[in-house]
C-alpha cells in the first residue's frame, strides 16, 4: 500500500508518520488529568484499495491492502483475525432476528478483538526500530500485546490493575511478557505506562493514544463487510469500554466508504456496563463531552474504565453512523454469557456477552428491528474471566459414583429392567 | 459420500451401521473392569474420495467428503476445524529445526481438539434421533460435547471428576450442559456414564467406546495433510491420554493412504505424562498390553487416566506408523508451557504443551532429527487450566503507581532528563 499521514480527530491538523507521534501536541496540551484522551491521531491511507481481497480470510489479507504496513518482513508471525462470521440458527430462533450474525473474535490467538490492534502496533515497533512495546490495560490488551510480541520475538511490559482476573494474568507471564500489577485502578495503570515510556524510551501500546490501536481493530469491520457480501449489515453491536473499538469498527466502515467497497456504515449500537458507562451516559444526555465514573465497576471487567479514553472518537462513530447506545447491568450481562453459550456454542467473557445484553435492550428501546441484519461483536472468550463465568452458571455439588445419585440428580426414573414385573 | 460399516480393531468381524452399536459385542464379552476396552470398532468408508478440498479450509470442507455424515441437515452449526498449520520462526530458531510446524487445535470453538470428536458424535445422534448425549471427561470432552450440543440444540450430560479445573467447568456449565461432577476418578465417570446410557437411553460419546470419536478427530490428521501439501510430515508429536487422538491421527492418515492422497504415514510420536503413561510404558517395554496405572496423576489434567481406553489402537498406531513413545515429567510439561507461548503466541494447556516437552524428549533420545518436517499437534488453550498456568509462570507482587516502582522493579534505571545535569 502507499503512504501515511496521521490527522487530527480534534483540530483536523496533519502531520508526517514519526515514531515519536501519538497525539496532536496542540490538543494534547489541552489535556486535563483522569478526562478522556485530548488530540486523538486517526491514520489517512494516501492510497486506498479499490478491491476486496478474496474470500475465504486467512487473517492476512488485509495487511497489505488496508493496513499502514510497508514491509512484509515487520508483520508478526501469529495469525491475527480471519475470525468467523457465524449464522447462528438456535440465537435467530429465540430472538426471531432471522438475520442475526455474529462475529466471533474469540478466536482470535490471545482470545480477544486486541490481538488486532497488538498485531499492528508491534509491526508499527518493528519498522520504527523499538526494543520495547508497553501498554496499560485491564487485561486483554495486555496477553494480545504480550502474545504477539512473543511470536515477533519483541520485549513487552505490560501494566495491569491488581485486580486483573487470573486467567488473563496467566496468560500474559506465559507469553513472557514482563508483567507489572498496579496498586490502583486502569486509569492509574494507564498513566504510570505513559510515563514509562517517556522515561525508558519505549514504544507506547495504551489504547487509543497509540493511533495504530484504532486503526489495527479496523480490520474487525472490514472482514464483517467482506463476510457479508452485498448483504450489508444495517447495525454492528460493539461493547464499549474506553470506546476503542468501537473506533476502529468506525474507521473500517469509512475506510470502505472511501473506497467505494461499501455505499454506507450500518449502525454502530454502542453498550455500556451499568456502573461505568461514561460514554453511553454523555449520547443519552446529548452532552458534549463525558462526565468521568469515579469508582466505575462492573462484571465485565475488560468495560472498566473511569474515562473512557477515545470518548471523542467513540461519540463521533455513534453520531456519525447514526447509531446509539444502550446500558445493561451485571445480571443481564451474566444472563447474556448464559444464553449466548447455551445457544451458539460461543462462550464469551462479559464484556464480549455485553453485546447480546445490549441487543436485546436495543430490541426493548425500538433501536433496531427484529428484521435487520445485526451482527454482534463478541470480542473475548469466556476462559478469560472463570470466576465470572461460574458466577454465571454455579457449579453443582458432586455425586457419588452410583447411578441412583445420577437418577436422583437429573430428577429421572430409571427405566425398569426389560424383564422387570408389574409397574 | 458412500455408506460406511464398522469394523472391530480386535477380531475383525464386520458390522452394519447401527444406532445401538457401540462395540464389538463378541469382543466385549472379554471386557475386564479396570481396563482397555475390548472390541473398539473402526470407521470403515465405503467410498473414499480420490481429492482434496480445497484451501483454505473453513472447517466444513472434509464433512460431506471424509466423514460419514449422510445429511447435511445433521450437521451441527458451529465451525469446527480449520485450524491454523503455523510456520514458527521463533521456536525453529531455538531448535534449530527449520521445518517445525505446529496444530493449533487452540482455536477450535471450545478451545481443544475434542471439539472434532464432538462435532461428529452430535452429528451422529442427530441421525439416529437420540435426544440426549452423555459423556464422561476429564474436562475438554466434556466442554466439546456441551458446545456443539449447544449449537445443535441436542441436550447434553456430562460426567466429570469432582477435580475438574474450573476453566473447564465453567465452560459445560455455561454452554448448558447438565453437569455431574462424580466423587472419584476419570476412570470411575467412565463407567458410571456407560451405566447411565444404558438405563436412561442416552447416546454414549465415551472417548474410545464410541467409534466416532476416533473418526471425527481423524480431521487434524487431513488437515495437516492438506495443509502442508506435497511436504509430507516425517513425524507427528501427539499428546496421549486415552489415545483416542493419537488413534484418530492414525486413522486419518490411513484413509488419506486408501485413497491414495499420501503415500506413508508420519511417524506418529505419543507423549505421555510420568505418572499417567500406561501406553508409553507398554511400549518402551514392549509389552503387548497395558499395565493400568493405579492413582495416575499429572499437572496436564487431561492426560491423567488409569487405563487408557484406546491402548490397543493407540499402540498399533504406534507400530504401525513406525512412530514412538516417550514419558515427559510435570516440570518438563511446565517448562513447555512457557517456551511454547514465550517464543509462538501460541498458549497451550499443560496437555497441549506436553507435545512440546516430548519433542524435546524425542531429539534427545534421537527418535526424530532435527532436519525432519515435525509437527506438534497443540490440543488445548492455556485458559482451560489458569492454576497450572500460574505454576509454570508464577505471578509478581503489586507495586504502587509510582514511575520509581517501576523502574526498581524491572531493575532498569531512569533516563536522565535531557536537560539534566552532571550525573
Amino acid at each position: 500500500m502507499g503512504g501515511i499521514h496521521l490527522c487530527c480527530s480534534e483540530c483536523g491538523t496533519d502531520y508526517e508518520e514519526d515514531r515519536s507521534l501519538l497525539v496532536c501536541p496542540a490538543c494534547a496540551a489541552r489535556q486535563e488529568p483522569g478526562r478522556e484522551l485530548r488530540g486523538i491521531l486517526e491514520v489517512v491511507l494516501e492510497e486506498l484499495p479499490l478491491r476486496w481481497p478474496p474470500l475465504p480470510f486467512t487473517g492476512f489479507e488485509f495487511l497489505t491492502t488496508f493496513l499502514p504496513i510497508p514491509a512484509f518482513e515487520n508483520v508478526p508471525r501469529i495469525l491475527v483475525g480471519g475470525t468467523p462470521l457465524l449464522e447462528v440458527p438456535r440465537l435467530r430462533e429465540i430472538l426471531s432476528m432471522p438475520s442475526l450474525w455474529i462475529k466471533d473474535d474469540t478466536r482470535n490467538p490471545s482470545g480477544s478483538t486486541k490481538d488486532r490492534a497488538s498485531f499492528l502496533v508491534v509491526a508499527k515497533a518493528g519498522e520504527y526500530e523499538f526494543d520495547t512495546v508497553a501498554t496499560a490495560s485491564t487485561g486483554n490488551a495486555a496477553s494480545a500485546l504480550a502474545a504477539v510480541a512473543a511470536a515477533a520475538g519483541m520485549r513487552a511490559v505490560v501494566f495491569v490493575p491488581a485486580s486483573v482476573p487470573p486467567g488473563k494474568l496467566a496468560q500474559m507471564l506465559n507469553y513472557g511478557a514482563e508483567v507489572v500489577p498496579v496498586h490502583g485502578s486502569y486509569d492509574e495503570a494507564f498513566d504510570l505506562c505513559q510515563a514509562a515510556c517517556a522515561s525508558f524510551g519505549w514504544y507506547n501500546r495504551n489504547t487509543a493514544l497509540n493511533p495504530f490501536t484504532i486503526e489495527g481493530k479496523k480490520t474487525a469491520a472490514l472482514e464483517i463487510a467482506r463476510q457479508l457480501g452485498s448483504e450489508r449489515a444495517d447495525a454492528v453491536i460493539v461493547p464499549v469500554g474506553d470506546g476503542v473499538i468501537l473506533s476502529g469498527v468506525f474507521k473500517g466502515y469509512r475506510d470502505l466508504r472511501l473506497s467505494g467497497l461499501v455505499r454506507r456504515s450500518p449502525r454502530l449500537i454502542a453498550v455500556q456496563a451499568e456502573c461505568s458507562a461514561a460514554i453511553a451516559t454523555a449520547w443519552r444526555e446529548e452532552a458534549e463531552t463525558i462526565t468521568p465514573v469515579a469508582g466505575a465497576s462492573s462484571v465485565a471487567d475488560s468495560l472498566v474504565v473511569e474515562a473512557p479514553r477515545a470518548a471523542r472518537p467513540a461519540l463521533r462513530a455513534l453520531r456519525e453512523s447514526e447509531g446509539s447506545a444502550v446500558i445493561v447491568g451485571d445480571e443481564e450481562i451474566l444472563a447474556a454469557m448464559r444464553e449466548l453459550a447455551g445457544s451458539t456454542g460461543v462462550f464469551a467473557e462479559p464484556a464480549a456477552a455485553a453485546s447480546l445484553a445490549g441487543l436485546r435492550k436495543a430490541l426493548e428501546e425500538d433501536l433496531v428491528d427484529r428484521d435487520e441484519r445485526v451482527v454482534l461483536l463478541v470480542t473475548g472468550t469466556g476462559l478469560k474471566d472463570v470466576s465470572a463465568a461460574l458466577r454465571s452458571a454455579p457449579a453443582p455439588e458432586p455425586v457419588p459414583a452410583e447411578i441412583e445419585a445420577v437418577a436422583r440428580r437429573l430428577g429421572i426414573e430409571k427405566r425398569p429392567p426389560e424383564d422387570g414385573g408389574l409397574e
